[in-house]
């Protein structure tokens, strides 16, 4: 399957560091070679790069890589293929407005079967089960009236409510934004880290590659970082199946237990993890 | 105002070299400094390149001039702010995804009051008069049920009728796609020109790069470049206010004449001209 990044920051943050250990798992360090993307929220506004080439030799990745777009919200994807070819129309993010806000989804699983679809002013422009999904989604926040006026508790309650329906049909690991409340449910394995004032030093996994965040990061920041697996020598928090959080401003704001079916944890369970070989189960 | 430039091509083409001397207009032979934009349709997909810097010195401007991504449909866009601020949400071109297909949008000109907005399931995310146009244009298609089997023709009307309805509220040059027909309007000014088999050479005359077509082109290759003004020597055919065209795979398949009204025209002919400093309306 995939691999999911997403920040949630109090200030416009650099993914550089976070970005270069996820970005070697697209076929460096992992086999995640059918594309990949990231979406950067700056304020309103939403930056989408995709590209069908692996992460690890992809020039428009390393490109992110050495620019440092500062962004408060951020959700990467690296892919490997279930549903749908290697192309362009097939790598995540997926992005939609709606309402006058960009919002960004990205999914690891595989949702079988689509008798799940809800049908509404968003549709699918690849063959994923995943955009797929993601329109489904969003025509529910259609129907549901969300809007600006929506709190985010309000929000959370959509949000939940669709992932009971959806996680029924398959694995349903995913990221949500819209670039202010920062969305991820644990299917089967999801992990996070808060960076918070005083700060330490963190080494990637992934690269040789270490920042001294105190050297950097004020009072004033508050990041979380959201992975499949852990980016970082830090201590991450590894999910539990069925948690369903609610990031904002990188802090951790609202968190629910959606349980997952024992059917498609099953399969999950018999499924070998795509990086360490181990059981998918033991991991989230 | 700003600058358009967008390809129709019957065979994936190479933009770099257009781009790059449309790219040179953002601050180095001319003033469009408030940022750019060119999205790539890619079969389905569509890449969506956005900055807020000046393109002469945005280092995506140079990462899209050097990787040349090959497309049929390509818009581009560098601006000059009238509403909106200089930033990222502001920048065109816009994208909004209908029934499945990306659909992209850039616009020179200026639209004076909001009362020609039509609410549907399309909202801006900036400030600008120009993505309120898209989403109004796109709320029309919406409301006339336009789906894929819409033939290009019926499209064809159905933006004849808004472009008459929104071009009486002020000067609205606008290039848009839906990755398979490219429907251009010249409200004050527009030029487009066609290669074709025997090709030539031409020179870019906002920077020192020529390019020999016959050496790279097959008899296969139709391209219409469409631009705000001419890119290169070439000859290019200069559009008359109220021009619209619909281009397909490098071919202009159909024209309507949409007039321009009167006093739209006279506010164009007393705005300076931002390429030469000569009248806008001895231009188009």
């Amino acid at each position: 399957m995939c691999q999911l990044l997403a920040l949630s920051c109090a200030e416009p943050t650099d993914v550089t560091f976070s970005f270069t250990g996820f970005a070697a798992r697209g076929g460096l360090t992992d086999h995640h070679v059918d594309g990949w993307g990231i979406a950067f929220y700056e304020e309103r506004a939403c930056r989408l790069f995709i590209d069908d080439k692996p992460a690890c030799r992809s020039p428009m990745a390393e490109f992110v890589k050495r620019y440092p777009i500062k962004s408060r919200n951020v959700i990467a994807h690296i892919r490997k293929a279930t549903q749908g070819g290697a192309s362009a129309e097939n790598c995540h993010p997926f992005m939609r407005e709606h309402n006058g806000q960009q919002w960004v989804f990205a999914h690891n699983g595989d949702l079988r079967e689509r008798n799940w679809w809800v049908s509404g002013p968003y549709a699918p422009v690849g063959t994923t089960d995943s955009e797929t999904a993601f329109c489904t989604i969003m025509n529910v926040i259609h129907k549901r009236g969300v809007d600006r006026d929506t709190t985010p508790d309000e929000l959370f309650d959509v949000i939940e409510d669709i992932t009971r329906n959806l996680n029924q049909y398959g694995i349903f690991n995913f990221l949500l934004s819209n670039g202010q409340s920062q969305f991820a449910y644990c299917s089967t394995r999801l992990a996070y880290v808060m960076r918070r004032w005083p700060f330490s030093s963190a080494r990637l996994v992934d690269a040789d590659m270490s920042v001294d965040f105190s050297a950097y990061a004020t009072s004033e920041d508050y990041t979380a970082v959201i992975a499949t697996t852990p980016l970082t020598d830090e201590a991450w928090t590894t999910c539990q199946p069925g948690d369903l959080l609610m990031f904002r401003a990188g802090s951790l704001v609202r968190r629910a237990h959606v349980p997952v079916p024992p059917q498609v944890l099953a399969t999950a369970r018999y499924a070998p993890s795509e990086t360490s070989g181990t059981p998918v189960v033991s991991m989230g």
